[in-house]
């Protein structure tokens, strides 16, 4: 900190509490895979035992993916201040295919180092600029194509597996046969694996050689459905501090990665401070920042601004672009019919663009000095829908489905210079017309990951658009969109604040994890299983801690029974102690249990008469499990 | 009241005037039918005018279907100590089958009569029961089959359609070809179609002669779909008055109907209140109540009991009954190894009372007995799913599906009797077995109408199940459930509040009306695109109002932007107000109109130089419309 005494916000910026605080009976483990610097972060939940007749019975703790970075980590010492430590750092040093620069290259990034009134904003130490060497492609695809396996790929194998290979539980094996969707879900992720479906197109690892903060992971259909979290400031309100926080909250409450769409004052700075902070890759849209630069002039953008953006962005450390090249001169009036035109921001901006200047757009007619970039700093591409419908009855239209075979005709080019891809996806659209979105995306754009927004299925219910698009979003998930954007309570009407957020990241962790059920990924249902049989056995601590929010299902249940004692009670609020259906169907299994009676047949072979009889000398209330 | 002079609770009982507060910018209308008593009401929210280069440019009213009753018509008198009034009292006489009784007939309803105790918080002025005549049939399957159309089927007819025929939205004509399933939807609902869906057991109208204070409504996969709330008190909890505003508050919020599922005290009580005040068609689970006049011990649950009941809770005006008549003593057996055993409380009353006996049910044995009070005042059967899955890997299994089947048996002989049979389903199950639970349900059971409890596709979130189960609620509802029963984020950890009930049936709502669209009702989009079109033209108050919770919207917006000029300020809080994306779109459209051109084609032809001209002449910044 010393090293900038003008930046006040580097002395005095803090962490919340709330976000540093430990998640109930959760410890932090690392699994190391084959070398020493490999050490995959997760969170275990411990369970209390299960009281039986002859005793106690462990419960095995469970592992859960974990997003929340050292922050959760007690052994870390987080000061935000200084940033992450960079653990891919010697990783991509090795790879000996880079070079650091003295400084930002962008003329943007020069000008705002050498702007003092930002110092009292500034983050304190940014590191220097990475770059590929000439002629280099730093990748992960292009390592992927060549069959290398790197560390990234090494740690996304033993993250997504959550030790999986401990658990030895029965139910898992009677998952479905098969989804009749194109998921192709192995039982144990390989490294292998990792890196044919990066060479192949149908996963990305974004990371930045630029941020080297960050904790790898993969999007796509054959592993775990991911969940972005927005961010960011606009001209109303929000400051550097706030987004910070913002971006911890987010990956507390389980974004995987984080998109910071910051409209506002001071962009830049805020950009360096988020991605210093970052466990998860950040993403940003950077017409956004372009448009700032020409004050809003939409006609006034030019290549070489838009340029210049993305090599300064590039060399703070994002991870993804979301670029919409698709909006196309030709398909703007395909939108004028509309009962919503053109709802995406960035896809609005283009289409000014290009109706001023009547031509392609640069983002289109650039796209190979585009590529350049990207594979310069292994930046991935979000190809952006910038038509995508903003309304019901805007769904599936000409607009938007030619739009998305243009996607598909640049994730080729792309993929030609070995730069990783995947494809923005809609929006609003009813529960019948969302399999035609998730079809055509993978065939027009050749399985490249599909990222969507929601959909909302229907209009009708502002304040609450985060449920009308969770029910989109899962479905979609399970048709195999491989990331979530997640869409707040105030969606369509404000800005959210940290509620909202925590709202919105939860709703979309159900979606994603009721997509991953229903793939039929492997690891999925070791949770579901855990908390039913704690809940079965009224273990109320385990139940609430098992869950994706343990501080509300303890709140909720404390609402109608606050007493210490009755989070031991062997029954709820709900039908009170003398009427509890688990209690009851506990006589069912013990009774049955004690006959040694595993199914009809046996039961009936046994006996009526004399069935009836001992139950009742036993009292008809025989709960000698507990 | 001065009947009752000692009834306290009849002096004093009174309404909450948020629950007859006016709906903001809606009034309440009346259809009228073929005859003068047939008024059908309805909701219609009004809209501004949108402004135009031209002038102003009127918006069609929107009509909703409406479930709040009375208690949202200024014109109607309420008080709850003197119920609503019997709008159905004419139709039932005039069909000359029913006969009145001078009192209950139940030995249970007259010793709650006669016990000078209850005085003080007993409804004042029960209506006398009435009952078919002798050999007499009242059920409206009964009439529908005879090829009569009652007064409710017309009232229903009208209902369903919303006025419908009065809009001419060609947005309407694009509806997709057809869904995968099996609904049958007309483009309007006639009382023809309405006779012959409940003729055939595809549809219900629960509506007992002793509650013709309800107004007529249909459950079934061909209509609209349903959603009920669930209220009651526990041992644990709450008071009648507290039940009756659960009541009225649903309803508000949208509830179609309602389930008394009352645990604890002075359970008869409660219901003639609630009955007495409900426009809409109340169900219970008798089995509850019978087990309380056994102090709780279900082996000593009897037949003579549990008929008692029926007939108890019939004359009440109880709409549907949920028995669980499918828990055969066979099937038990084959829960001792799930990991939740049974969850249901009525399924594992009496999976203990047959253990118990060692015999098959009561409910079972006496099906026919029970189809014969159904017939006398017109209950409809709502067949329990006493073995429904309470956890994921529970779902689909044996049980489940074993009792379904006999739910198909139990279903032919009610309609054998001309008796309405709805059929209950889960529960906890993953997306990717939700269609096989629609698809047997249709096959195993006829057709009959499908009732489903979420189902919930995941289990760890508590605190949040109402979206869990909202994301199974709304695809089932697709494959074709007529009714959903809500599930509030309490579910699981204890008794819901207000506050938790209006979440429940808002997003419950939403996926109701998620599936409406999916399904491809008629009526269902107007709504969509009323709102969607006021939000594109930033009529900010118009989208509030049009939504389902129009006071969160507006409070949500006044967060970030408080000021009253801000609602009608042409951008919101997320991008600020040189930052729009709907306002850029708006440039487009303005410029496609002025062009006269309506394709890319044409857009084309007419030269690109021209065009980019003229948009920089006119200052590329051209918001005439607005």
């Amino acid at each position: 900190m010393s090293a900038n005494p003008d930046s006040i916000l580097s002395q005095t910026a803090t962490v919340d509490e709330r976000i540093v605080a430990a998640i109930p009976n959760s410890r932090k483990i690392f699994v190391t895979g084959s070398r020493p610097d490999i050490r995959v972060a997760m969170r275990e939940i411990a369970c209390s035992p299960t009281q039986t007749r002859t005793g106690l019975e462990q419960n095995t703790p469970i592992t859960v993916y974990d997003t929340s970075g050292p922050y959760t980590d007690p052994e870390a010492d987080i000061d935000i201040c200084k940033g992450l430590q960079p653990l891919r750092h010697d990783w991509i040093e090795e790879r000996n295919d880079t070079e650091l620069l003295d400084g930002p290259s962008s003329d943007y990034g020069v000008s705002r180092l050498n702007d003092p009134e930002l110092k009292k904003l500034r983050y304190a130490e940014p590191p220097k600029p990475r770059v590929a060497k000439a002629g280099a492609n730093v990748t992960q695809m292009h390592y992927a194509r060549q069959g290398i396996i790197t560390p990234e790929m090494e740690y996304i194998a033993i993250r997504e597996n959550q030790r999986l290979d401990e658990y030895n539980d029965p139910s898992l094996t009677k998952r479905h046969p098969g989804t009749p969707f194109q998921a192709n879900l192995p039982d144990l992720v390989t490294p292998e694996f990792v890196r044919d479906e990066v060479a192949a197109g149908r996963a990305i690892i974004p990371n930045n050689i630029n941020h080297p903060e960050s904790e790898p992971m993969i999007i796509g259909r054959n592993f775990l459905v991911k969940i972005n979290a927005n961010i960011g400031n606009s001209a109303v309100g929000s400051s550097i501090e706030e987004e910070v926080e913002k971006m911890t909250w987010s990956i507390r409450c389980g974004g995987d990665t984080v998109m910071d769409l910051s409209t506002g004052k001071n962009i830049h700075e805020t950009r360096e401070w988020i991605v210093r902070n970052s466990p998860v890759p950040i993403g940003t849209v950077p017409i956004y920042q372009a448009l700032e630069k020409v004050n809003g002039k939409a006609e006034d953008l030019t290549w070489e601004i838009f340029r210049d953006t993305l090599i300064e962005q590039a060399e703070q450390g994002v991870d993804y672009f979301t670029i919409h090249a698709g909006v196309r001169l030709a398909y703007i009036p395909l939108t004028a019919k509309r009962l919503t035109g053109i709802v995406s921001r960035g896809g609005s901006i283009m289409a000014k663009w290009c109706l001023s200047h009547h031509k392609e757009s640069f983002l289109y007619t650039h796209f190979e000095d585009i590529c350049e970039i990207m594979k310069s700093y292994d930046v991935s591409f979000s190809l952006g829908d910038g038509l995508r419908p903003g309304s019901i009855a805007d769904a599936n239209d000409e607009a938007q489905f030619a739009e998305l075979k243009t996607l598909g005709e640049l994730t080729k080019i792309a993929w030609k210079h070995d730069v990783q891809v995947m494809i923005e996806g809609p929006g609003h659209v009813p529960m019948h017309m969302i399999k035609e979105n998730m079809d055509k995306e993978l065939k027009e754009c050749h399985e490249a990951p599909f990222y969507t927004l929601g959909p909302l299925t229907t209009d009708i219910a502002p304040g609450y658009d985060h449920i009308t698009s969770a029910i989109g979003a899962a479905q979609i998930g399970w048709y195999g969109t491989a990331m979530l954007c997640y869409v707040t309570p105030k969606e369509h009407l404000g800005l959210p604040n940290k509620d909202d957020v925590k709202e919105g990241i939860i709703t979309y962790k159900i979606a994603a994890h009721a997509a991953d059920l229903a793939k039929g990924h492997p690891a999925a249902q070791l949770r579901d299983n855990a908390l039913s049989k704690a809940r079965f056995e009224f273990r109320w601590e385990d139940q609430f801690n098992l869950g994706l929010d343990p501080d509300r299902a303890r709140d909720f249940h404390d609402e109608t029974l606050p007493k210490e004692g009755h989070k031991i009670a062997h029954f709820c609020s709900m039908c009170g102690p003398n009427f509890c259906s688990m209690k009851i169907t506990q006589d069912v299994r013990d009774y049955a249990a004690a006959q040694g009676l595993d199914n009809a047949e046996e039961a009936m072979q046994k006996g009526m008469d004399e069935m009836s009889k001992e139950f009742k000398e036993k009292g008809s209330e025989i709960y000698n499990k507990l």
